[in-house]
């Protein structure tokens, strides 16, 4: 069904385009460079092809079981001893020997010495390998020197306490003086390396101060070997918290008496009163992919299900270009039956975020400041907040819109002016707006008994921009099918949905969530893509 | 991708077009009974618009204020009193005054009195509305005996303990002295009564012994009014215990250091390998559904996340009829690193069905006791057994199957059989078969270092019928490359997924679960749909 969503972005065609344009100019210097970069690649996979890269120890070689290409994993035996995680390791266990399974993140051979540093997700760890009368020969040096960045080894050897700490690497208390070392997984040339993706603005700029010209690496490069971009340490922290963030939203709302439920993405029909979705043939019937729970969780609440909460794909075909929109996305949708008013559905959506908030700052605090290495961020502020729309737009009527509608939608640029102006005057980065014209919202959406101009709905905003749209819904059908034909909706197209709502409905109301979106404001983000795992756009459906 | 399931989809043909046939006899027969009911509804709505229905006390009645419809709720006010659910009643509130919100189960006029029976979800309570001198007049008595099945309305009364225990009701020990009594929304006639919905098999034997003809409510009937068959408590219970198979699953994970990931399910290409695949048009450019997050999950390994697991819809444009296919449905898979071997995963399998056999027995005991009322099943145990696929092959071989071909797959009905030998030879509802024939796995499964005959591959089983899939899968390109060409796979079609492992890739494995599927065989349930809350099968996508 068409969203109050849908309509904000036909009002706001002229700021995508400007988007759209700027992206395209983006994407034509990236191809650029991403050509460049191939180029390199190939010039450096010739130089590797005139060496021959050794692979297995020297003949000989007293430590040669200690060193080499290992043979390929495939269960021929089980652990036999423990793996340790180089993110575990601190000064507690200096003189431990340890194994440690890692990539590749850098290496450095040197006379009789070779430095790797090691990296597994967001830790990095300085191994040396010297050699020495016992343990570390020269050939077991020169192999670990040859070792292509990215590969993944096998590393045995003692932990160590430096005495100046090592400032490059993400573990800089202690290194590993090792004294084994097999390749489990070698790279080949990438087509960028994961450093030069790991930059931050600030850094290139720093260095560019120096004359120094640091590799960047654009978001088509990237996205085009995005399971290389998401090596990077910001990446896998990003990660962590949108996964962080939907067991809190789950947990929470399991907590307070709801219950999972999985609906249908392939529906009957073309559309669902909206034009913009993806059809799909279903055994040669016409079907199409759906935009949203809605109806499925309001059967749901029909059913006498109470509570219900989904987290699952949602699909919108639409050519928006800009930074926040995605063809899909994955949408964290509850509906919940109400006694009396949709205050009780902004009372679980304030624990909701209360508990989403709190439990980031909480429990990924380190992941959150490596993320902010990469790309700074204000924390985000929560205060419980409800401004009504008038109380919105007379705000905004004393802030620069002075000839404002009050029965108009806000523009994307008013909504941002707004939490600007939120942000000053509340020192809140949350708050709620309800009370929307009923003209801007869905048919089904309940209007509001004392304003029949107005409607019993509610977006929800971080750093000023949307990212929840909900109401109470209409539970009457003879209602359901007044505002229908009101909103000049063919009834046949819609007679199903209403006539769910015949048996006996519970009065109810919900919201649907964008999970990227969440991630993106909640880390002060500049593009969704950065928190959506393979991005779907209008013009990426790969990888 | 191909899966093994599809193969052995292929080799059962023919069982399943007895399904097939047995399906559409029970349909046929299924609209014979719907017409039948349908006639009825509108004899039975014609019979109430005969009748003036009482919507609006009495004029004058001193009690006006307790009942009588009440407006539509619209949010003009916040909740002033605590509503009680009527599940949570017990003798402990003898002499409580309560405000329940509740359906109509039942309702019986006699004389000055009436008898209700409210239902909400798995619970129903009995409520009294006797005239008395203060509180209850004749007017609220005739309106209440006139309200329609499932219309949920608002009771006020008195909890009391009933001499006798009201057999008829799950709240047996208490019931509700009513003194007033409000619709929130009125139900319609009935397609058909929720109360004949939730007739068990052996009810309705035991009623035709007894010369009476209990009305049944064929499959189709309630699929097609999905909303109204899933009021009945079997339904309820049902998906309160798919929602805790979900939680059970990700909490385990997630304590096991996995994080949830999303991947995308529109991806580009008409196909992944396999034929059976949905076609949808993105943008222009020919795309298809995705029939399992394999590639995907496998590229989060590849960027170093680790242990990843996805609750999604999976889809299958496969034509298959049987009680266990579906056309859409929730794949909980997981994908994880390995040191060394697949028996690390199927550790974590153990550890997982573990926790869900023991959590749903410890939180969902009441809820299965409603299942089993309406479908009784015998409780499934769980024993941590590994055969391998040539263990499983003789076992068969000494009973019944003598040829049986050890590098062949197994049939749908040996598989069953297999699963009935192993329950009285090992007391076990869960085990897992692994090794299996390289023949009949798919192309990227790594075959066994010892035997290139067989594979690192397994799957798993409840009462006898598979639940998972995996498999270690091959990180080698090169390896990769040689298995396609030797399966006949078009190098060009799966170039990007070879190219994937290239730089630097983890030995790892995973399993594909139908979350359905777990739990339909965990409560023995016969046919899948009863376990989908929208099941999409090849002739069924509405509602």
């Amino acid at each position: 069904m068409a969203t109050a969503e849908d309509e904000k972005q036909m009002s706001s065609l002229s700021l995508e385009e400007k988007e759209k344009k700027k992206e395209e100019k983006k994407a034509a210097k990236e191809a650029e460079k991403a050509a460049k970069a191939a180029k390199q690649a190939e010039l450096a996979a010739q130089r590797g092809q005139k060496q021959a890269v050794m692979t297995q120890p020297e003949e000989g070689d007293p430590v040669k079981d200690k060193y080499g290409d290992a043979p390929m994993v495939q269960s021929s035996q089980e652990v036999s001893r423990p793996y340790t995680d180089i993110g575990q390791i601190d000064a507690s266990w200096a003189g431990k020997e340890v194994l440690c399974r890692a990539r590749v993140h850098n290496v450095r051979g040197k006379g009789k010495g070779c430095f790797l540093v090691l990296r597994h997700r967001t830790a990095t760890i300085q191994v040396l390998l010297f050699v020495n009368e016992t343990t570390v020969t020269k050939g077991m040096v020169k192999y670990a020197s040859q070792l292509p960045r990215e590969s993944i080894v096998d590393v045995e050897g003692v932990v160590t306490v430096p005495e100046s700490p090592i400032a490059s690497c993400s573990q800089s208390e202690v290194e590993v003086h090792g004294h084994g070392i097999k390749a489990i997984s070698r790279a080949a040339v990438l087509p960028f390396e994961i450093t030069d993706a790991a930059h931050s603005e600030a850094e290139i700029k720093a260095a560019a101060e120096k004359g120094e010209l640091l590799v960047t690496v654009g978001q088509d490069l990237r996205l085009n070997n995005r399971f290389l971009d998401l090596r990077t340490p910001a990446n896998q922290a990003i990660f962590k918290i949108q996964s962080g963030v939907c067991q809190l939203f789950k947990d929470c709302l399991l907590k307070q008496g709801f219950q999972e439920i999985h609906t249908p993405k392939i529906i009957a029909g073309s559309s669902e009163g909206g034009s913009a979705v993806f059809k799909v043939d279903y055994m040669g019937t016409e079907a199409c992919l759906a935009q949203s729970p809605q109806l499925y969780k309001q059967m749901a609440i029909c059913a006498d299900f109470d509570r219900v909460f989904e987290v699952g794909p949602v699909f919108r075909a639409e050519n928006s270009w800009t930074h926040r929109h995605l063809c899909e996305f994955m949408g964290l949708d509850f509906e919940m039956a109400i006694h009396q008013h949709y205050f009780e559905v902004l009372d679980v959506v304030e624990n909701l975020f209360e508990t989403v908030f709190h439990g980031l700052a909480e429990q990924f605090a380190k992941d959150m400041a490596v993320v902010a290495e990469q790309y700074p961020f204000e924390k985000a502020v929560f205060k419980r907040l409800r401004l009504t729309f008038a109380e919105a737009i007379q705000i905004l009527q004393e802030n620069g819109y002075p000839d404002i509608d009050p029965l108009d939608d806000l523009s994307t640029e008013m909504e941002r002016n707004l939490g600007k102006l939120i942000k000053q005057k509340y020192d809140t980065d949350f708050y709620i707006i309800h009370r929307y014209p009923l003209g801007v919202r869905p048919f089904y959406t309940m209007p509001c008994a004392d304003d029949p101009r107005l409607s019993n709905s509610y977006d929800v905003f971080i750093r000023g921009e949307e990212i929840i749209s909900g109401a109470q819904r209409i539970h009457s059908a003879e209602l359901l099918e007044e505002r229908a034909k009101a909103c000049g909706i063919p009834i046949p197209s819609v007679q199903a949905y209403i006539d769910s709502f015949k048996y006996g409905a519970p009065p109810h109301g919900g919201v649907g969530v964008g999970l990227e979106r969440v991630v993106m404001l909640y880390l002060g983000l500049d593009n969704i893509r950065k928190t959506s795992l393979f991005p779907r756009d209008p013009k990426r459906i790969m990888p």
